[in-house]
């Protein structure tokens, strides 16, 4: 019942009305020749794939889940999900933004992130496995040696064969320090892997011929805690020196969870009995290496989550335009019926716009972050790529967290917005829902995302990488401050600013006295300088739509309308975030854990 | 895996030490001779069975869900919900408020709030047919004809039948004016009623010999919209004259709704096939007659919000202390173990703090309710007796809306506590979220909620039973206002009683000038009361502690840690909630439809 459109022209909007990708681009040689025609046209199709191939499995694919047979321990994806994968595989999707030393297209990451905006929108479950593939590509691409690269990039490229990022065992998630899966060294180079991992999306299914483990594990002379892991690649199949499949490695899938939602995607236990595999990077250092994967992977999530958003959004606006019930408390908008659709409703109304402008705001970040991404990646200048991967550093767990807190909280009211044909599987706003609640939690909780931002990102530097994000706020308002119809956006924008500013001074001198004020006030913390971030887009889309008001494109009517509600009615939440967090710590540690 | 102790201790503190409950009831004749160990030891026994019997059954029933037999329109609940339900009826708890002349046991409804409280965290699915059959109870006490009372209340009081409210059409659930079902009058006095009603909760079972439904139909002659509806009682079978059953009346459920959550509950699709009914109250007069069973039943909400909360809790914080994950960021505190619990982090109590404070808030205000709905029942003074029920009027929708509100954020925070585990259905906290997220919606979304409260019950007598409520405010401050040690809660009270005062009449002008302002404010003002009364109960039960800290009961240091947490935490959210009321409803109605 559910429906999805492609947000093409928002996304045409953001990449070339407010980022303007394609002059961006030209300063980085592997995408000096990109149009946006190009752009474009990836845009239109990928979108088609999304909304015809894979969104018509999304239903389904929740209901079905998969299925692992005990005895071979393979498991069989949603009915669907197969023939849409080789589907994907065939039209070169995997391929679009790696390397073309191993058959990549070298498209930009900037429009891949659109692709997986749309593909998530359409199914975040089948998503995955094409998703977890790209992580691992990115991990070996990095890290892998000569032979790694030629055995797996290409095959990873061309999407024949998926990836997996075995991090978790029973006993530790976050905590990876604690984990005791172990490699014995063999006489040929090679490592033996024995252990059990949980939580492995992806981790088995019949999309592929073969699935290439990122298996995190300890060598026998390790150190303890997180600085004695190692990095291994273990393939499902080993694979010959001519490339073709050989035997079967000693990875099982020994089980299949129980989730909320994300039901298509395989959720397996792993196990390892001695499984084949070889060293990626250092010894020890896997988790740095992993951590390439992983910055990846949070992104990721921020993607499906914007992805969850938009398509909960657009089936909300639907509903809300056909249902009829009650009457507008100001009289009747549709006298001729025998109630007004429930779009007229204030309160529909604001659950809607939430949805919408978390929705637009997630797309501008997340857009202008994977930006920062092509140029770190590709731009001759080493201090621009530094400055860009600052800036992705600072923003990748603000993209993570307030992404997926507002798709949690958009999913839900756009769910609201059905009353209670929301709750019933049919309609599908209650799927999107349980999908969101998993982008809170894998690939670093959200509190950790906080921590990472206020501890790592900012108090460790002194806020050199944030002061130079609030540069470019600064830089906006001087420049937009005189202009009168640009102050209803400038000026609260440089209110936060500044309270972001003080805020952050205030946290550092606190957590200087005492580190647990860190863990107090970090997640109001993430949220306020998401808001700061999400009112510096809106503020330049705002200038953008004025400018272009004149075209009678209504278009930027609706942009200026979003802005102006973000900045009446979701950017206040920094109110009470401020006070929280300046509250401090002092009311967590109170009680004493047995009282609990 | 999940655990359950009921919280008899907040339970006794907010009857006996907060509220003066024997105290109270010694003023009502029916409840005078009601001693505090008479509600301690219900409260006891209630709490057995919702552990021992009820509890056990959650996840099975949630895992396993109703059968419909499409042939005989037969519905099988979740295996032990019968036999359980028997133990229920068997241990005399369905008579437990009910009137004596119907069999029933007369205690306070004070205390059936607490055993609902219990049976909620137990198995909210499983509560719900008992709940629906008080509510039927209830509406057939108020307003049925002699003969009807005689008919169905023993049997309802006994629990050996339970009931159902038959609203909700396809096409309508908050319009119920423009429901179609038809009531063609006999020449016998009763009644044929033909149409199909959806979202019957506990509408077909194999729990009961009979189910009352009461139904909402029109007569031939009826006025349009909502003063054209008339109740009906229709029994599945026809009762017969010696009160034994007679004949299967056509009234069948036709199809089960696959739900987000309580799966354990029957949500029928309900076809009456010209059914036999009897009229309930007066002619086209229904919908105010049914309004007894509803204003009871959002209570019941609230009640099963207030469950779900405390049972997450309980649940997160065994989690908490036993997991271990990471170090606190302040150093080791548990140095002999690999890594801390991680109760020791800041945030992860703060998620805890927040579905305690909740709880604790929850639990102090929806018995206060009840025990006004025991003084507006049994008071012997009129005044009494209608004071009572304005502040049961002001306070009912803030009791459903916020309380569910507050479940879903407590809920979600605790699965959170878990991480990954958190999402996977074994541990249990994911089908406390979605069972969780059906309150927001059922019995009036907590949107129509809001509207009630600022539109009905404030502005429409001018906040004359707001000022009611704040009085009791004024003089609490007052009379604290002196006492050093309760500042830190007076001050921040009283300061925002004068806020929800200026808020109050600003909204109050605007609307006068644009009745779409209500709407536009609504669901934030319904927060700021909520906290304004939520910040009343914890600033008594703050006085209440600091007065018997001397005792050294840990109870108290606890409750007011909880106390200061929600302080300096929760209330904040005040700050931002007002200003996004005041903000006004034009940026929420500036962008046309279309352009959604």
């Amino acid at each position: 019942m559910a429906t999805y459109t492609p947000p093409i022209r928002d996304m045409q909007f953001v990449m070339h009305e407010l980022l303007g990708v394609t002059d961006a681009l030209k300063a980085m040689p592997p995408h000096a020749e990109i149009d946006a025609d190009t752009l474009n046209a990836v845009l239109e199709e990928g979108g088609k794939f999304a909304a015809e191939v894979t969104f018509p499995l999304n239903a389904s694919g929740d209901e079905q889940g998969c299925t692992l047979d005990k005895t071979t321990h393979e498991v069989t994806a949603p009915k669907g999900f197969k023939a849409a994968y080789a589907q994907y595989v065939e039209g070169g999707w995997p391929a679009l933004s790696c390397d073309p030393a191993y058959g990549g297209q070298g498209l930009p990451i900037v429009l891949n992130q659109c692709l997986y905006e749309m593909l998530n929108s359409a199914n975040q479950a089948w998503t995955m496995y094409p998703g977890l593939t790209h992580g691992a590509y990115e991990a070996l691409h990095t890290h892998g040696t000569d032979e790694q690269k030629r055995t797996y990039l290409p095959k990873l490229t061309s999407g024949h064969w998926t990836g997996t990022m075995c991090l978790t065992e029973p006993h530790c998630g976050t905590d990876l320090g604690l984990l005791r899966s172990k490699a014995e060294p063999q006489a040929d180079g090679s490592y033996r892997i024995t252990g059990s991992k949980i939580f492995i999306s992806s981790g088995e299914h019949d999309l592929a011929e073969n699935i290439v483990h990122l298996v995190l594990a300890r060598l026998p002379d390790a150190p303890q805690g997180s600085k004695g892991i190692s990095l291994f690649v273990v393939p499902k199949f080993l694979v010959q020196p001519d490339g073709s499949l050989g035997a079967r490695n000693p990875i099982w899938c020994t089980g299949l969870e129980h989730k909320m939602g994300i039901h298509g995607n395989a959720t397996a236990q792993i196990s390892l009995d001695g499984a084949v595999g070889t060293l990626v990077g250092e010894p020890h250092k896997g988790l740095a290496a992993m951590f390439v994967m992983m910055n990846a992977a949070r992104l990721g999530v921020g993607m499906q989550s914007l992805g969850l958003t938009e398509v909960a959004y657009q089936n909300a606006v639907a509903y809300a335009k056909d249902r009829i019930q009650m009457r507008s408390l100001s009289g009747p908008k549709a006298p001729d019926k025998p109630a007004d659709p429930i779009i007229v409703h204030p309160d529909v109304r604001k659950m809607l716009l939430t949805a919408r402008a978390y929705a637009e705001g997630g797309r501008a970040l997340s857009l202008y972050c994977a930006l920062l991404i092509d140029r770190e990646l590709s731009h001759p200048d080493e201090a621009v790529r530094r400055d860009a991967a600052d800036q992705v550093a600072l923003l990748t767990p603000i993209v993570k967290a307030f992404l997926t807190d507002n798709a949690w909280l958009a999913t839900s009211h756009c769910l609201q917005v059905y009353g209670g044909h929301g709750y019933i599987r049919e309609w599908g706003m209650e799927q999107y829902v349980r999908d969101a609640r998993i982008n809170m939690i894998y690939e670093g909780t959200n509190t950790i995302q906080s921590l990472d931002l206020l501890g790592r990102k900012v108090l460790a530097d002194n806020g050199a990488k944030l002061k130079k994000f609030g540069q470019l706020i600064v830089d906006f308002v001087e420049e937009e401050g005189v202009v009168e119809a640009m102050q209803e956006f400038v000026n609260p924008l440089a209110d936060l600013g500044d309270k972001v500013t003080k805020l952050t001074s205030e946290l550092g001198m606190k957590a200087f006295g005492n580190a647990d004020e860190v863990g107090g006030a970090a997640v109001d913390y993430l949220r306020v300088v998401g808001h700061l971030v999400f009112a510096y887009f809106f503020a330049r889309s705002a200038k953008v739509a004025l400018e272009k008001q004149g075209t009678g494109d209504p278009f930027y009517t609706a942009k200026l309308a979003t802005a102006r509600f973000y900045f009446a009615k979701l950017l206040p939440e920094t109110a009470s975030l401020i006070r929280t967090a300046r509250s401090g710590v002092q009311p967590l540690l109170a009680m004493d854990e047995a009282l609990f």
